[in-house]
């Protein structure tokens, strides 16, 4: 049953720059388990990053590296085609340098969450997979590896030895084969706060979601993933913390549970 | 006696950037006993940085986070004035991304030397100085931080409780009152290896070196710093390590006699 | 009697980079008459600077170059201490980049505001100053230097050949010297859109204003900077122009009067 | 007979950044016509650039922008999923910095030739391409494409009423289809000065050159593309440079005869 009974909400922070301001860190602070904390490569200045993990630490929030290509302007959201090692010692310099901001703040990193093209790429690419893996592996092979529920490169981490933790994209339609509806296809986010919620609190009791094609598919994650770039967002986030708390289920960082 | 038996020598290192290469790290590696590794602000690219720890990991060569201004194109070399949380924050980002590599290889930092414009700049400016020491403190309080002998920053350090380690320039010269000679004026770099070599063992034996006034002044380092950069520097370098080995005394790191 | 019935209003835009937005461009854009366009070097990236510069065309607003020290991290505002040949190459080539984006846009650059820190500091700092004109007179000798009303840069351009145009700052406390108001202090910058207003037009019809030490000051523009980066700001600058415009004061690019 | 009696031969320039050097630029300019420069995207900073183009200036060698993806880490090399605006502005940025540099330097910018990864994927990616070609039209549709002979990007090019120069590189083996040997495998880049020599003179007089199937192929280019990043390299210029005028041919930028 405990499996059940608790689950982690994680969301993107720290993707201010300087002098420039994304998303909502304070309100969506208050409702996570866990922050994917931005290192600087598609987000996140040094100050920004301080500060995130300073605000972090204080609610109990856990703290992961949101690593990226490095591709600052475009947000490290196009796919660039790196070589393993030029992707592996990229990786070990932003899980290191949150790490370095974590012990000034006084908690730690616990996991690894790769960000945008690259979280898309090695969900599938074996190649570039095992180059983040063994940069986990390299830093801390404490670390978790946060990917895509059903996705290759967890089966992979796996193998390698790495713990892994699956999560689930709450505001994001699938197909009945586990993949996530691409977001050039029309229905592939979802809008409705009420429906998002439901849906997760279904997928945790039931092990599962309704698939675009009308199909229940199975779907088991061990973290569902909120936004907190808008209030809309925000909005969201609230509802579906608030529905699955009202039903029993603890929100809590899944790192505790392993 | 001991202090008179051993003697640490420092190089900067991992300057090279993606394609670009300065620098010959394998030599300088087999010369000195610490190594100021760059951290990504001046140089350094990743995969250039895991490749140099890896290589003072193999060698034994003590590493050290050579951290910088965010200047990559002026290479650090020019002065910024950064509020004293920014500079904390980009001093605690390159620490880390440095011992994230060093955990990689095998091995740890274990010293910070600041470098360029901010190592000139925080020998007398002491809010930069400040916030530097306060980063050091707040990721790893056991780091010790390097810096130009008889400088403010080092005193302002031990105030602050971290320990500190004083270098001596083999190629510079020294007006009486400890300072350097300006790079602008004539004569403030030396150039005979012969000559170089001979004035560290004299700095070592005898606590002091010939000003260019032409007064015996006091000098009183545990590390110093010679180049890589030039088959010259190198050379220059390994005359150094000769004379000071001919005459039994140790090459080692600091840190071990800490 | 021309000077007094035509003046610019000018605004720093495109100062978004990639995912993160700055300012409310269309807004501001629909009150002034010349668009300070970020380069690339504190704010811009390239897509942002052709929307901008499109938008700007199609508004019959006048194009300048905001140039800036290469500080993206920073904004452009810390101060740095480049070289006279590092810096002209840095101000040519983003006067470069604009001219091919505002090629691409059917329109032209008309002048070259430097940016935040480079900005105050060739308001004294002669050597900064050379390298900013010098630079201008080598791309393109026709180029106008926007700079601080009464600061030495306008003569020193001037003694140099270039054309330049002053200008004041609507919400900006000035001392009875013509210097501004330090931020540090405070009082140092206006708040109420209907003051801002009156005081510009006093200038306009007065040839002054008051200062903090209450003494009428005398303070001649060919420019009033604005700001578009709050929904207080462009109030303000709705204000002035509308205060402008109901006495009479064309808002027009001050290079048509030329 | 014109055709055969006039050769480009362009090689890559301004590859150093700041510090870093790269390539022997005074060397190889005393050999080649036309100088591909780049332009600060993977390359080339601004001091760097201004001195090539005004060194390029003095030798009457015609400059080109050596446009490419937003990479300095990896040089430009690694292959980027850009949208077509993002890409278009980011051609447009580099172009017009580069004329702003000729226009200080007193010449002008007369080609756009894609480096790297940039390069490869525009001779058959028709939507990057097109981004490209959209580009340098809406910058100044009197620059002329320079790119790989045969390959699709030039016959897009001219479909869209752009100029273009299709280019044979010196160095490199070419399969009986026109086409490249990767760099993958054995034999794809020629060693030997005199046959690399001897094989453009017989592309120049013979129309083609041997594939390394052993059959002779069409091979027709107005610019040979040399390199100057190592002595060898250097060697292999001059070699080619002194065999084709040994043989009349005149080394001449090809942008003088469209």
């Amino acid at each position: 049953m405990s499996e059940v009974q608790r689950i982690d909400l994680n969301s993107d922070l720290g993707e201010s720059y300087g002098q420039w301001t994304l998303g909502d860190d304070d309100a969506i602070l208050a409702l996570v388990s866990s922050a994917n904390v931005a290192c600087g490569f598609h987000a996140g200045s040094p100050d920004v990053i301080l500060a995130t993990v300073r605000a972090a630490a204080a609610r109990g929030v856990a703290v992961g590296a949101h690593v990226s290509y490095p591709d600052l302007v475009g947000f490290g959201r196009r796919n660039m085609d790196l070589s393993h090692d030029e992707l592996m010692a990229d990786v070990i310099y932003q899980i290191g340098a949150l790490q370095g901001m974590a012990a000034a703040a006084g908690t730690r990193v616990r996991y690894v969450k790769p960000h945008g093209a690259l979280y898309n790429t090695i969900a599938h690419n074996e190649q570039q997979g095992r180059a983040v893996i063994a940069a986990i592996k390299a830093v801390d092979p404490s670390l978790v590896l946060m990917g895509l529920a059903g996705s290759r490169i967890l089966s992979l981490a796996a193998e390698q030895g790495l713990r892994t933790v699956a999560e689930a994209f709450a505001d994001r339609a699938y197909h009945s084969d586990g993949t996530l509806v691409s977001r050039r296809e029309a229905g592939a986010v979802l809008h409705d706060p009420q429906q998002v919620a439901q849906r997760m609190l279904h997928m945790i009791r039931g092990g599962g979601i309704l698939s675009v094609e009308g199909e229940f598919t199975a779907l088991k994650a061990d973290s569902i993933c909120v936004h907190g770039d808008s209030p809309a967002a925000i909005e969201m986030a609230r509802h579906t913390r608030q529905l699955l708390t009202a039903h029993g289920i603890e929100i809590a960082p899944f790192t505790e549970a392993v």
